[in-house]
């Protein structure tokens, strides 16, 4: 499996509509359209200043069950002011008209630079070639429109057989900056090929996504745009009730494919140039290992130390107890690099300073942390800070 | 008035004890003693690992009246174990021994990398030099020593006259990076000429760094050393009651240092190149306006757009509205950079964009943010993210 489209009953196309002006090339414009949906699970950004594409979807979402996504980069269309709104509803209009479903059968999602009208003559005038077909396969075609800063395109599968039957889940993603979900930003657009309803769906993909996109972040700041879509793609069949083996293997397909993208997009963060990821155990709750997990990837100093490959473990220590509100007792905490212990038990260990500093040059880098305090755990994920985040983000407009 | 010396009765002294290494020259060292001292305010940083020099001057301020503080730059003796506590216990009782005082009389401060010992033997024979006369005026010295990775000496003072009688505060300051205060962190220490009373100066200061040094950030992260002590000095005069009019004096001038170091410290925050103050008013809560003061001068992408002086205003707007659970009602938001609108109730609005970027550039920028929900306001502090900043911290140490 290469894209979305692969799979069985699901479409795709994109085109370029210029809409980051008349000398670009890339793909901007793009659909995807899954017409025998028997479930959709929409979450967008908790930003308050989110998008009136994000604000529609879920509206849409609440209303009927959507086959139908159409998506733009190089412009977020997020605070607009009224006429944004205008804009997702007429987009959506058009494409209602088009896959011949009605409007709530449409979901919209933009992305790109804020507070900048939508060129809608651009898209008014790409729309008849980009649905020419509509049961196009270029999913292909998709994965790449919907990048922004992106260097790498984002695919993951993942396959589960339940009595000779494959539950396949395939979702793409981008997103690269400005990732810090909150009830998942960035994008990412997910189908399933089993007919689960939709409570089922929602309630699984909330558990998921708390763990892992919203576990995930590039530079502490959340989006205005971004949301994570999840099609059920009945394929023929009716949406029905399943086994508790049915819903494990969806359950875990899903987990795959988030995780996957989750770490392709903290890989792929503005200027990143490792990947971090953040164990945390012993932990009393939950919510405390998740604080301290994001925290440690957070911390700037860490993410610049990660990245000169530089083993000042004591900036790990400074992240777990930089929130006053979260409890941390220090003669019980435990840390290391890898399989480099640094700290133990409230007191600094000696260690080989070049073995872990040949360890911190790799492209991946995992530091764990023992809370020492009870059984919860999590994990976050994140990338190094350098220089080229820094040339991306001083001139983006 | 050029240094904390210079006031009457306060005495202060530097030497190079080479804790940086053999190489190095740098003052590293320091008392400042203020014999006549009435009252003495102690605000440690909150975060769990925090060095024992905080721990223990805590400590002895709860128990006693501080008459002497000793500084050392380039190890913070943070996370060291209980080693690190005995080396606290030992300079102070060394200092205790040279200035005729009991320990509980001495604090100590100390800031420079986590995690390893302090070179005690370094340190113990540089003392003769330090205090052979416990009675010199070389202020000038100390706020050299106390710096890390900060550019510039931060010195502040100011005064007021109440019926012909001169009130002075003047304090000094070191901070650059690992700066997100949470009760003061980096250091700042000042000196008041006036005999106010311990229970008088703490809910004085309380309030004065709530608003001025927990309202400044350069990179997010808290550090675990730094601590603000407040000497209240009699020189002669026993501590006292004062007036209202002394009162609002004290407190007048003690805020103006405050200030104006805050400022000092964000200014020259590690690469920056620009100090950025976020002034947020019409809020429902004075926690709220803190909150989104502080998320906006924090993000990275806002940071970076002012360090390009890109007119990217739809990251301040993503910034106010990224913790959900403050909430804003994005059609009441106003937003302007300088004396420049960019966004009024809910709207954009057209700025002529070649003046907003020269006002970018300046080496100073204010940006003004009406929430029309309330009458709270606060300011924050913090400066440009560039390239410096990733300089400094991927090889620190």
């Amino acid at each position: 499996m290469n894209c979305l489209s692969d799979l069985s009953g699901v479409f795709a196309n994109a085109v370029r509509a210029k809409i980051r002006g008349e000398s670009s090339d890339h793909l901007d414009l793009g659909y995807l359209y899954v017409p025998a949906c028997t479930a959709c699970s929409v979450f967008g950004t908790r930003n308050h200043f989110r998008s009136s594409s994000v604000t529609v979807s879920l509206e849409h979402a609440s209303k009927a069950i959507p086959k139908v996504l159409i998506v733009n980069s190089g412009n977020s269309n997020a605070v607009t002011g009224k006429g944004g709104e205008e804009n997702t509803r007429k987009i959506i209009s058009l494409a209602a008209n088009v896959f011949n479903v009605s409007d709530i059968e449409v979901l919209n999602a933009s992305t790109g630079i804020i507070g900048v009208p939508l060129p809608m003559h651009k898209i008014q005038s790409s729309f008849p070639s980009l649905t020419e077909n509509i049961r196009l396969s270029r999913g292909d075609l998709l994965q790449k429109a919907i990048l922004t800063t992106d260097l790498v395109e984002k695919f993951a599968y993942s396959v589960k057989s339940v009595r000779n039957k494959d539950i396949i889940a395939a979702g793409i993603a981008k997103g690269s900056g400005m990732i810090a979900p909150n009830m998942g930003t960035m994008f990412a657009f997910i189908v399933i090929n089993f007919p689960i309803k939709k409570n089922v769906l929602d309630s699984m993909m909330k558990e998921i996504v708390d763990t892992t996109f919203n576990m995930m972040s590039v530079d502490t700041d959340t989006s205005t745009s971004d949301m994570v879509v999840v099609f059920a793609n009945g394929d023929g069949e009716k949406e029905r009730d399943i086994d508790s083996d049915e819903h494990d293997a969806c359950r875990q397909v899903l987990e795959d494919v988030c995780v996957s993208l989750s770490t392709q997009i903290a890989k792929d963060g503005e200027g990143a140039s490792k990947l971090l990821t953040v164990h945390v155990k012993g932990s009393k709750t939950i919510d405390d290992a998740r604080r301290i997990a994001k925290a440690v990837s957070d911390s700037p100093l860490v993410k610049t130390a990660v990245h000169g490959a530089d083993p000042n473990w004591g900036r790990v220590l400074m992240a777990i107890g930089k929130q006053p509100e979260v409890i941390v007792v220090p003669e019980c905490v435990s840390v290391s690099f890898g399989s480099y212990a640094v700290f133990q038990y409230g007191e600094p260990v000696s260690f080989d300073r070049e073995l872990l500093r040949q360890y911190l040059s790799e492209s991946e880098v995992v530091i764990h942390i023992d809370l020492g305090a009870g059984s919860e755990s999590a994990v976050s994920y994140g990338c190094d800070l350098t220089k080229g985040y820094i040339d991306i983000n001083t001139c983006y407009n």
